[in-house]
């Protein structure tokens, strides 16, 4: 008879590209959310949680002639036939949500939602397979008003976790813009979708590659520093210089408002009214308060908005984009947000297709320090945009939205990386285990300071080695150690050492102040909680 | 030619046994855990996060001899061969990162974990393939301090919630105790499997059955209200009376708690004395402090120890189950839970068969209407154990652990039946549209409350119809609606339609009172916050 096959050990591994949050990976994320629904509820969103599983055809993810769901998303067959799917996003569960319940949601449907979404993708440094996204869209309103609220309602909640106003700034476009310069350019027909292709994705790179690498992008090409070679798009020198007038929009004006800020008797007549007047134009009256906020503010938004009108000249398309950035940052500055906070820039594209309208990023604008030790700035954390016929798969009716995502890693690491919000967090305190017939003495200690609402616990492991409960502790970052042996326990007195102290002592003292041993405390019982008390409120 | 197949529209359904989560029932949720890990975090739990997808093997659900994954797990293939699936609880991916952490965690390590899992089962009403679970779990010591812990963390959070004492109990009993009845009864043998089956099942039903039910599944069988039959265990006399002495242990408590109490003259030297002496004899020292903590806590838990140790003579593991059950109670009496919190039950078992020592469940006792309109108690809402053999199965050490699992959706519907947590909002104040040129007006005022800290949001909708509007405020449970009209503006003022007392003066108002709208008033522009403020501050 052959032997029972062994059942070989299971590794102990998550998948590849799937990782584990300790302690206050978890809790600082948490808060962190917390923070942000705050501000989500009260511009008036409400909480959804839909299911992590999706049929697959509602997702979206299946194509017609392949049997298996696309790449990109983690799918399986269900016995009956189905095929299901963890999101790989927010939106398109919400898309499916709204088709659901249309009837039962307040019209428009403001929600937000926060969690782990899954993407079937190769994983790399610091790419996972699983990771947190906190998304608020606007379901149901073609109004700019929504738009505006929700880059406002960004600004709101960079500050409302930690981020402080200059530290950041929300840069918006149009996708209508872009698509005016486009048409001006001459390349708006469905022939030419490739060369549009390449158009957005030069214009994407202008922080990394400048204006001449995106010049080259948009002719014959580019050669990066590694010799391999990026294919560009063939535009003639006409329609390059109409895309990178677009493109650098945003350093004409800088140069053209230092021009007039120079000629100081001049600029009255020069941006500054022209701005206002565009300001004026967008919102029928004309309300700037004070000399200060318009100065904060308005200047900059409304001289690239008159640039942009410039450019698109002859586009309809174009010029119905111009419109709406005006109204946008009409409507926000007269909620008090100026562009120190809320910036006109036409190099902002976003990635995905399926944007209509506005499209908005915000960025994080102090330095850090790369893992190649440079300094650079931090960059974006959150991108949204209008897309108007998303729920138009389920129902066939064009249902306008509008919505941001962010990137909760990354502005998790922007809060770290700036002491924003704690990495390390104090341990609770030990009550060490010197007599294993006196557990109930210990408890008894951990429940009075618990009742206290000071962390505690007791040390639960082989209390032999005394030597290992404070390596234990030390491994806990506990703050104090409490410790009542036979004898202590005979005179009602117990002893109390301050951890984060003695470690102090220990890496400067003489060896007179060491025998002194000023980091350990001998109480009576009774004061145990004050004299713990005392050692964390220092 | 054949014409291009029309793709058909995508069903707007979750996939059946899913569901979505609306407005409080994410944020109540989201509450009632944040308030959960509050009191995890004092007792020095730190939070896990595992990632939710698992290897097939990790999760230990692969069966040797079949091609696919077993039943009850959601799993699909990697092109690469390999076997993926979601966590169906959160003690299989705590085994695993216990294993393949091991060396950086603190030893003995307290972790809790929150968040949802899957479950490829049968849906039915009120049964999710995805639900919540909330866990906390000490790995790495055989003390039954730490099982003690967990219960008084137990009764602490289900009061942190919102229970009140007298409306819970913790019930606790042992596996080993339960094995050594076995025994006792002749049933220990590796042939007698099926047997024992049919006896836990069978004790798990006494609540339900009463013990005739109970008595009849020992014997011969059971036949229902419907007419199926539940085949018994064919247990012969002697052993149906040894198993049920043990299943009716706590009633002969009662019964001889009652005369001992109606015999006063007699009390100390029966129940109470043997009582006090067996919490004595568990920890060395007698340290009942005063005549009213003994009164509240002890006499019940020391007379079940009592009843149980002599049930359960002549079996060495059955004897060994009593002093762990006395050990725990005992550290808790020390600690201040008494049995009007924790009681030991013989009739607890909890169905998963890796218990190894003590269990653990929660009761609600506190009435409720059932779906029939029947007055029931509410039951359990959560239940754990010790289970010293988990991380065994990567490692090859055993590793004990013991720990709890809250069940997240019963316990918020509890909160809920009883009024402990508001199950409808407040809406935001609507700020609503009567002229579309004018969006800034109402971004301005929305803006402003909402500096305030007041939840607020401006119409977005069609402004056409006013009504729709109002209808859009009540759908919102808006508590106020602002309008400021064109008649308004000129004047400098704005209404405020106070819609709580509006909807309450149309329930019952007089027609004159009616035509008073005493739940309408017009306000300076300038003072429209502080009356909102005053509004909701009522």
């Amino acid at each position: 008879m052959a032997k029972p096959k062994k059942t070989p050990r299971p590794k102990a591994q998550t998948p590849k590209g799937f990782r584990d949050y300790f302690g206050t990976d978890v809790t600082d994320r948490a808060e962190m959310l917390q923070k942000i629904a705050g501000v989500y509820h009260r511009y008036g969103f409400d909480a959804l949680e839909s299911s992590a599983v999706e049929t697959v055809e509602a997702l979206g993810k299946f194509l017609p002639d392949v049997d298996r769901p696309n790449e990109g998303v983690f799918a399986w067959q269900e016995e009956d036939g189905d095929w299901l799917a963890l999101r790989y996003d927010m939106t398109a569960p919400l898309a499916r949500v709204y088709a659901q319940h249309r009837n039962d949601l307040p019209n428009p449907y403001r929600r937000y939602a926060m969690g782990p979404v899954w993407r079937n993708e190769k994983p790399g440094p610091g790419r996972f397979r699983q990771f947190y996204q906190c998304d608020a869209d606007t379901v149901g309103t073609a109004s700019m008003a929504a738009d505006a609220e929700i880059c406002a309602m960004l600004s709101d909640t960079l500050e409302a976790v930690g981020i402080q106003r200059g530290d950041y700034v929300i840069r918006i476009n149009n996708r209508k813009v872009l698509n005016g310069v486009m048409e001006v350019a001459g390349l708006a027909g469905d022939d030419k979708e490739a060369e549009r292709g390449i158009v957005l994705r030069a214009i994407d790179k202008l922080d990394r590659l400048g204006p001449d690498g995106v010049r080259a992008l948009l002719g014959d090409g580019r050669k990066d520093e590694s010799g391999d070679v990026t294919e560009g798009a063939r535009l003639n020198e006409k329609q390059i210089e109409t895309v990178m007038a677009f493109v650098q929009a945003k350093s004409t004006v800088e140069r053209n408002l230092a021009r007039s800020a120079q000629d100081v008797e001049d600029f009255d007549t020069s941006y500054a009214f022209k701005a206002r007047k565009a300001v004026s134009w967008g919102q029928g009256s004309n309300r700037l308060e004070t000399e200060e906020a318009w100065q904060a503010g308005d200047i900059w938004n409304s001289a690239v908005i008159q640039e942009l009108d410039y450019l698109v000249k002859g586009s309809e398309i174009g010029q119905r984009g111009v419109r709406e950035l005006l109204e946008i940052t009409s409507l926000l500055f007269n909620s008090g947000y100026y562009s120190d906070r809320i910036v006109i820039d036409p190099s902002v594209v976003r990635g995905l297709g399926y944007y209509t309208g506005p499209v908005y990023e915000a960025e994080l604008t102090f330095d850090v320090q790369n893992e190649k030790g440079q300094t650079v700035q931090f960059g974006s954390v959150a991108g949204g945009g209008r897309y108007d016929d998303l729920v138009k798969r389920f129902t066939g009716q064009e249902v306008p939205a509008t919505g941001v995502s962010i990137g909760v890693d990354r502005l998790l690491a922007a809060l770290r990386a700036t002491n924003r919000i704690g990495t390390t967090e104090q341990g609770p305190v030990v009550v060490t285990v010197m007599d294993r017939d006196r557990m109930a003495d210990y408890q008894q200690m951990v429940a009075e300071l618990r009742s206290a609402g000071i962390r505690a616990e007791v040390y639960l492991g082989n209390p032999k080695n005394f030597g290992n409960q404070l390596k234990y502790a030390d491994k806990r970052n506990a703050p104090i150690a409490i410790i009542e042996g036979g004898d202590e326990k005979e005179r009602g007195v117990v002893q109390i050492k301050d951890l984060y102290l003695g470690a102090k002592i220990a890496e400067t003292a003489t060896h007179e102040e060491w025998a002194e041993n000023p980091s350990q405390f001998e109480v009576p019982r009774d004061q145990m909680l004050a004299k713990v008390q005392e050692i964390l409120n220092q």
